[in-house]
C-alpha cells in the first residue's frame, strides 16, 4: 500500500493489462488544504473543511439543480495511486489484505468516491464537506446521494422484479 | 436522455472534450437478467435477482476476505450511454433537467455506482442482489461498503482537521 508507492513485504503486484478499455475526460479539479498524502485524512468527516470543486467547460452548464440536494457523491481519480497491487499491507504490521476487501486508494481503477455534504454552489465551483482527498485531484463525476434522490423516469419492467430464491 | 440513444427537445448536448486524460481497464464482467435498456430497473433492489459478477485475471488474486462485507460497492462502466449531454429530459415530459442533478447513466463520464448485497463468492465469481445494469456490462471496482469498512492505515493528521466556520 501507499503512504508514498513503495511496495512493502507481503504486498503483491502483478503486471497490470494496459489500461484502454474505455477514457475519462476530467471534468473539474478538485481544492482541497491537503497537498501530502502523509497528512490528508483517511476518510473525509462531515464536519471537515470546506473543500471547493471546480468543474471545467463545457460541463458548468449542467449544474442547475445540484443545489437542492443535501448530500451528493462525488467521483474522483486517484491519480498518484499505483494500479498494480492485489494484496496490501495497509497498517504496514505483519497483516496483508487483498484489494477488493480494502478501500485503499490502491486499486486496478483507481477512482474515489466521497458522500459530501453540500454547503453551496459558487459560479462554477461547489462547496463540500467531507473529502478526504489531495488538492488538485482531477473530478470524473457528481451526483445526489442515492438516498436523496427518486428515478424521474417512467417505470421499467424490472423495477419490479424480485427474486426470493 | 436514454431510453436508447436518442436527445429529447429541450436537451442540450455539447460537444466534449476527447476522453483521454485517464485509461480504465475493465477487470470483469456483470452478468445480469436484462438485456434491454428499456426493461432493466431503474435502480436495483435488495430483493432483486441474483446477478454474478465474473472477475478477469490477474484480478480474481485479489478477492480474499471480500466475504466478510455484507454490502459491496460495485463500479462499472456503462458502455451504451452517451457521454455529451448537459441537460436531460428523463420523463420526456416537459421538464428537462441538468446532468449533475440527476443520477442518469448519462454522464461525461458514465461509471455507475451502486451499494450491493452480498450472496457469496464462487471461484471468480461474486454473487449478489440490487444491481441495474444490463447484462455485459463491464466491471471497474468492487470494495467494502463505506459504512461498513473502518480504515486501517495509521491515523493521519488530516483525521483530526474540523472546520466550523
Amino acid at each position: 500500500m501507499v503512504r508514498e508507492s513503495e511496495i512493502r513485504p507481503s504486498e503483491v503486484a502483478v503486471e497490470p493489462p494496459t489500461a484502454t478499455d474505455a477514457g475519462l475526460v476530467f471534468i473539474g479539479r478538485i481544492h482541497t488544504p491537503w497537498s501530502s498524502r502523509l497528512k490528508a485524512p483517511r476518510r473525509g468527516r462531515p464536519d471537515g473543511p470546506i473543500c471547493r470543486i471546480e468543474l471545467f467547460e463545457p460541463w458548468v452548464a449542467a449544474l442547475d439543480g445540484v443545489a437542492a440536494f443535501e448530500r451528493l457523491e462525488v467521483l474522483y481519480w486517484l491519480h498518484l495511486s499505483r494500479r498494480d497491487l492485489v494484496r496490501q499491507r495497509p497498517a504496514n504490521d505483519g497483516v496483508s489484505r487483498d484489494t477488493f476487501s480494502l478501500r485503499s486508494p490502491v486499486r486496478p481503477n483507481p477512482i474515489g468516491t466521497s458522500i459530501v455534504l453540500l454547503v453551496g454552489i459558487d459560479g462554477p465551483d461547489v462547496l463540500v464537506r467531507g473529502l478526504d482527498c489531495l488538492d488538485g485531484t482531477p473530478l470524473l463525476d457528481l451526483k445526489p446521494d442515492r438516498t436523496l434522490f427518486q428515478p424521474i423516469a417512467p417505470p421499467q419492467e424490472g423495477d419490479h422484479q424480485t427474486d426470493p430464491a
